[in-house]
């Protein structure tokens, strides 16, 4: 099945307090494109970059089955831009810079063959931006996933409601589901959530794994314990590349697919975060996923 | 197998968004114990109150299988008393008041068929207690565990060690075990610990479960998502009370039976924050504990 992607694709400086890695790539869509490419060659991808963008960064995206004609380069403009540092724990960090550049002109116009996508994935971004690439589909795709942050909710609730009111699968984290539901309990704020539209919901937790809330049902995904994080930029849209990647490839949306979906969105955020930018999630194959995702299985399983 | 527990009997005045219990029963040694009973009428208590603890708490322990010829009862002394306040979300505590009365002379002497205690759960006191506890053994027991907090971290580190150095399991929480070791990965922080002493580490992460790391293993387990949390008072130690009654009950300290103990003890500690005190612990029953059990089953259960 094809997955449509929408989403950024950037620049991010990033420090860590492992080092500093300077004008490297990100940017969520590229994240949660490689990602899902392990799963899919059939990812449809939209997005915006200036002329500054490494051509061959294109190249290698297309190589691995990511059609771009839904993406836009304009000549005349600079690719969003963000650099952020992480300190000590790396659980928090502060943002140093973010330069729209040409986001601020991001008007995303589906190609025609782009409007039959089966699988969809809005990563990060304006909630009006984020509806109105749904406006373009003609029939309802199998499942719309949805990613957006707090910043989103502070200045545009209204907006962002109405978008989640049209999605299957809202996944974000769990101070996002607090704000958003105003409940502390990620129970009521997941019933509360329920009520708003999405009839899936995936509260991701950090190194404390995810919860998945689909009608009615409750997984507590594990999350793999690790000794280091280098670089914890990307790992929630490589989680979503994953899950959602899977789905594509499985094409099943029961809740039995949509745990296996999590828990290799949990495998591929578990690489990402080994290394900086995408450098990790370049260089991986099928033997080491499943690997992977067999220790998942492994630290998570017990018998009564 | 005979389980020995040391630790506090209390009185708690505990607020929370949900209300105020004044001078309810509480302590450590009590919500450990009431938990164990539901795994082993072979429980030996040490412990210490004035004349104000009520009898038929007492009487009611006895019949719980709770041999109480450990206790001491100062007939001029004040029981231990806590007082403390919880605030929106629960997840963050003042305390009120600490009047240690006759904790201050508790100089535990193990009667001598306690000295045969199969399995020891040595909950939170002054590190040098703990030791003394251990100095009465004779023969060394299956498995010792202990518990501990971050105030003897701060204040005695030394002391703390050197009784650590002579366990089998150390049950804390994730800042606890991130202070103890001085590192932030809890990967790290459990072989720092494992160097120690302890070939077994319990990281409890309240809501978001706990880690076990055993012998080069590890085990993810999950919580219960909750819809509300009542009263967490006592949730750490009704944790270690079902685990170490499961272990006691089985005989078993492999690392396949000690996943099964921690799903035990999750269950119990999942009844106990359901109401102030210790209601709910009071009138639990069999299938109860197996279906609560068998739900944590439920929402880790996964295939790949």
């Amino acid at each position: 099945m094809s997955l449509l992607t929408v989403g950024t694709l950037a620049f991010d400086d990033i420090k860590t307090p492992f080092g500093h890695a300077e004008k490297v790539i990100g940017g969520a869509c590229t994240y949660i494109s490689w990602s899902a490419s392990y799963f899919t060659d059939n990812i449809n991808l939209v997005s915006i970059v200036g002329a500054d963008f490494p051509d061959e960064e294109l190249k290698t995206l297309e190589s691995r089955g990511v059609d771009l004609s839904g993406l836009e380069i304009k000549q005349d403009g600079k690719t969003f831009f963000w650099a952020g540092e992480y300190h000590d724990n790396m659980n928090k960090r502060d943002t140093l810079v973010t330069d729209l550049n040409v986001l601020d002109d991001f008007d995303p116009v589906l190609p025609e063959h782009f409007k039959k996508s089966d699988y969809v994935m809005l990563g990060n971004l304006t909630p009006s931006i984020q509806a109105q690439v749904l406006d373009q589909f003609v029939d309802r795709p199998k499942l719309i996933a949805l990613d957006t942050m707090n910043f989103w909710m502070d200045i545009a609730m209204e907006e962002l409601k109405a978008v989640i009111a049209r999605i299957d699968l809202l996944i974000i984290n769990d101070e996002e589901a607090r704000q958003l539901s105003g409940e502390y309990s990620l129970v009521k704020a997941a019933e509360m959530i329920h009520e708003l539209g999405p009839k899936s919901l995936i509260i991701k937790k950090g190194e404390h794994g995810a919860l998945l809330f689909h009608k009615g049902e409750m997984f507590f995904a594990p999350a793999l314990p690790l000794s280091e994080v280098y670089d914890p930029t990307g790992a929630g849209d490589t989680f979503a590349g994953g899950l959602m990647g899977y789905l594509a490839k499985t094409d099943d949306t029961s809740f039995e697919n949509l745990k296996r979906a999590i828990i290799y969105g949990s495998t591929m955020a578990s690489f990402c975060v080994e290394a900086f930018s995408l450098d990790k999630l370049k260089v991986l194959n099928q033997d080491m996923i499943r690997e992977r995702a067999e220790s998942f299985k492994k630290i998570a399983s017990f018998t009564l």
